[in-house]
């Protein structure tokens, strides 16, 4: 059942680990299987956590990445190993999302990519970071991620 | 339309203020209107702030208060006064919440009464504090308070 | 279609107006049609309005009332238009539930009944009540009556 | 794939139609394929319509049937077609929910069967019937049905 | 009851099987009742399932389809048997997503079609498709597909 | 507390049964009390069923039904009897939820009118139908109807 | 703490009783603080309730006014007190919802105006009603009300 | 980091696949780490397919599994491959959902284990089977397994 | 693991206080670390307390900040110092919720800005007060704020 | 502000760091300001990652801890550091929460304590783990943990 098309990956069905640092981490990339259309796809991921440069305790926070592929698109497994890559990873809520957002831009050059970083409180107060690249082509279909707003507590 | 009962309020209908202190403040209370029976009463407070006596800055809960009347039952505003009062308070969760347990069931002496305080995260991790004073009446109904857990984010 | 046992009600059907006050109010009542069993009936009124004793404002609740028959049925209109008649009437939050309570075991004379009243917001606090007379069947199915607390706002 | 136990099953996998009146519609039943064991069977019936004795106008009902198997089984093609049956049929909500239980109390004798009857309001009140036939068999596993209570609006 | 528009289809009603590949499965179309209109409609198909192609294993997903029908809308009871033929077919989540909306295409033609493939979770990550074909007739009502977000545990 | 414009209604306060099919249905109107206004009007109707014309067994739906009222509004007594008429007629879902918005259309000529049918499942899957007649007027205030998703289970 | 602005108020802090009828009411109005600004303010009022004018019956709503101010902002209190002038008022749904609207906009001349009136449900339909007026400033920001569909029961 | 308890597993880690039969399946078992004490262990297992046995069709179920570990614990990836066994497995839902539940029961021998089988609707009507074995030990923590229940549309 | 960039902030990781006094409370900020992009950054602040300045009782909110960053970011740690400078503020609603908005505009000159103030509800009726400054750059993304909309109760 | 009972805490207040193993944390305890009652304390704990001792990938879990206190209360952000040492532990799921349980039993010699981990899905299963300590005191109020279950998606 195999296909050609994923026959160069290197992570995907092997037992592949994280990277030590996001710089070092590999992402992988398969050819789009639908280059004609304009589509959009989203990744959820509640497991990410990094570093807080000041501090040095951990952060945690819940990414929803969105794109509308163009040649390429994300093999998953190499995403979650990218992800893992920042657990040792020193840096603020908004530098880091971004910096996700942008490595994906880089690596598979979409059509339109946007990631939404939606991290845990500190000092009573979530900061959710809402970052975008290109313009969505006309007409995209682009559903709301929907993540629910943070109410404290009652 | 008002009652015999009332007439000795002090607080009720008049512009009273919270006292500067929880020790200086007045909690009033009316005869119960019902002592044949064994019913419940719930207050449910979600503006109630304190102050932590480590760092100094303001805490904020959610309080639900229930309790089983005796010969009283609490006057309401002047329960929303008593909680003011500890605006300038400083106390850990769980003796603040425990405190105000102790001062309603010393003011009132119900047959039964417990306190939920549910407190916003410090730290990443929210506490809930369940105090309980008396035993409840046999088949008293007692529903649960109902207050969502914490959920982080996602 | 019409049945025997309804044919001496006269509110079902006709064009009954409330009572100016509760303790003008005509509660019917019909045959328990399963007078064998232990069963639970719940109503739930959220329409329900009655006057402040003190500031002579309206008070808004959500009553919610559960029973186990034992000869009678309350008719559900002749119920909605006795709760009609509170539109007027001035007592304090727990009065009021345990008055309406009292008065439909006074009417039917259930082997239990409990009445939840869940009164919107004063000062900040709503109140609830939980009233119950008599002892339930052993083994009576009684679910929780499932009104959600009250979160403020957030 | 078929299996000995369900050959005399009349309705099961036939085009069968509902009957014209509760009373004449047949309920099939099968083997308990699980009789040394206590465990219990839950039907969410949400499509249930009768008539109103007095008015003559449609009652809509959702029902939830939970059982504890001797026996027999319900075939539950032929309980959609039974309930169907009431779709011509006047009868009061608590007289209505009741029959169903006793019917099916009839026909398959479980060791404990209990009914559910939630009804869209009339007059602004919706009724609810809990009905409850035998004993439940001791620590059988018995969850909330969960059904959401009415809040009316807002 | 039934209508001639009806009467050529070889499904309905009858006792018909999934076929065992998507590309052996026959849709089945019927004249669109209301070609005038602009009008949308929706499946929900939560019961649906595929074989990964890399590891053999089974992968589920939520799907939702909305279309403007132009000449033909989709018989349903085809639609459930498509779908089903899935259930040995090897495909990636983006391209099994996007194979479907467009097979559905080619069979009825419509002003306008788009599908979400909301897929279940691996290596903790869920992977959502949004495919769309055509441009939505002006002033089409499109409603969200409001499939709630992903949360993870907490 | 009568009011000139209704004097005419022979429905609304009397004792209508509703018609046996929904051709011999009658829809009362009123007067638009705010003609100048573009204000939109909307109806919930969870209490509607018919039949299905292959397998002659009961439907159920959901209906939300929107207006821009000119000259006239529904009057919604004879609306809820409109409903009840279909509960013997024979159609698909698409075809009978298109039909009641195109009566509605006919009879109150409205500005703008549309109909969300969220139908229950069948093999599986619903059907939701979104149909819409005229063109809103220019800035109308068209909230979502919010009728959720459907979820199957878990 | 006072302000100059509110030294003219009559009802605010004083011990107002409501108006006999709406026509009686007065509302009082403030200056707007931020008259530079294209902002919106939102009052949500769930205790409301007026009279059928056909059946003398009380008919019960859930408002939530918006509104952008220009010169003017509402007083609250005189806005509550003017609701509750509407206790023994005779209006059908759509007739009183827009009536309040329009004595808003006619009291403090709002840049624009809209009102949701979120009725409880008469023979098992809610009406809900959207009126609005004026044009919303170009880029003003309006959150969706937010009031959950009403679903019947299950 | 390894743990010399696992050594003997061959699913865990290993490119295992699922049997064709569950006769076949292989379940595998750990030490339990902690058997001084009685705890609970929770799968929720949403990804469940099985062949209704009279129409050949695909059935789906969400399923979740509660147990007290006596000597031994489930290993997780041969759970999952034992549930994938299922997928052309004919049985009605009562018996699949006991089945299920009395093999981990022979596997393991728990001091005590239940099962909740909440099956997608058929005919409108979703069945769940709530099935158990052995008695829990006294005081054991056994938390609501709160899936949902079926609410139909609306 | 610190940066450069955050090196001469007075409060972050140090033992700050909050001011006495909105006005003399300082606000800190940091060089926007992706000054290239267009991005939305979102503070959630359930803990907000001022005072009315009639009544002289506390007042509380739920407030949600959304802007574009131009050069500057906040800095989060000043962020909640400066809300807690409103603890003993007196002002009302509309003006205190404008006031925040205004002096972060004032000193991170964001590109734009909005704050949404969720205040808890007076007699019986919460306000939300919706500002904003500036125009959002084109094509920005900003989700919905998804405060609950304030329910009363039942 | 501060308190005699607090002044010997090191890690309050104090810029501590996470220990490297949980074995090397210190989990610091203060006296138990209400000594003579039966309550209980709850912590919700959203942050916490451990690794997988099979594969080495990192696993989380949201993890509930509930106890009844004896002489001592934890001290929470000790709490909060000792949670963290488990970022670079391995162990499976059940073995990680028993061993926080345990630990914290071994510390502070609670009357009683319970810990509730729920871990994000593997395989598509999420685990999740119920251990309990010691009786509850007679009547000890232990509302339910209240963490959703998991559904998938749909
Ligand atoms: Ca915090
Ligand atoms: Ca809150
Ligand atoms: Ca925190
Ligand atoms: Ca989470
Ligand atoms: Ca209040
Ligand atoms: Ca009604
Ligand atoms: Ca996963
Ligand atoms: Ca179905
Ligand atoms: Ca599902
Ligand atoms: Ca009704
Ligand atoms: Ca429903
Ligand atoms: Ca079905
Ligand atoms: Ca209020
Ligand atoms: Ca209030
Ligand atoms: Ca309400
Ligand atoms: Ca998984």
């Amino acid at each position: 059942m195999t296909d050609e098309r994923y026959s160069k990956l290197d992570m995907l069905g092997a037992d592949a680990r994280a990277a030590d640092r996001p710089e070092e981490a590999r992402l992988e990339r398969v050819e789009n299987p639908s280059q004609d259309a304009d589509y959009m796809i989203r990744f959820a991921c509640p497991e990410f956590t990094s570093i807080c440069p000041v501090t040095g305790q951990p952060d945690f926070a819940h990414l929803v990445i969105d794109y509308a592929p163009a040649q390429w698109i994300v093999e998953s497994k190499s995403l979650k190993l990218y992800l893992q890559s920042f657990r040792n990873h020193g840096a603020f809520h908004e530098a880091c999302t971004m910096m996700i957002g942008q490595r994906l831009v880089d690596e598979i050059q979409p059509k339109w990519l946007r990631i939404g970083g939606y991290w845990y409180p500190r000092g009573g107060i979530p900061i959710d970071v809402f970052g975008q690249w290109g313009e969505a082509p006309k007409g995209l279909w682009i559903p709301d991620q929907g993540v629910p707003s943070y109410r404290g507590r009652g």
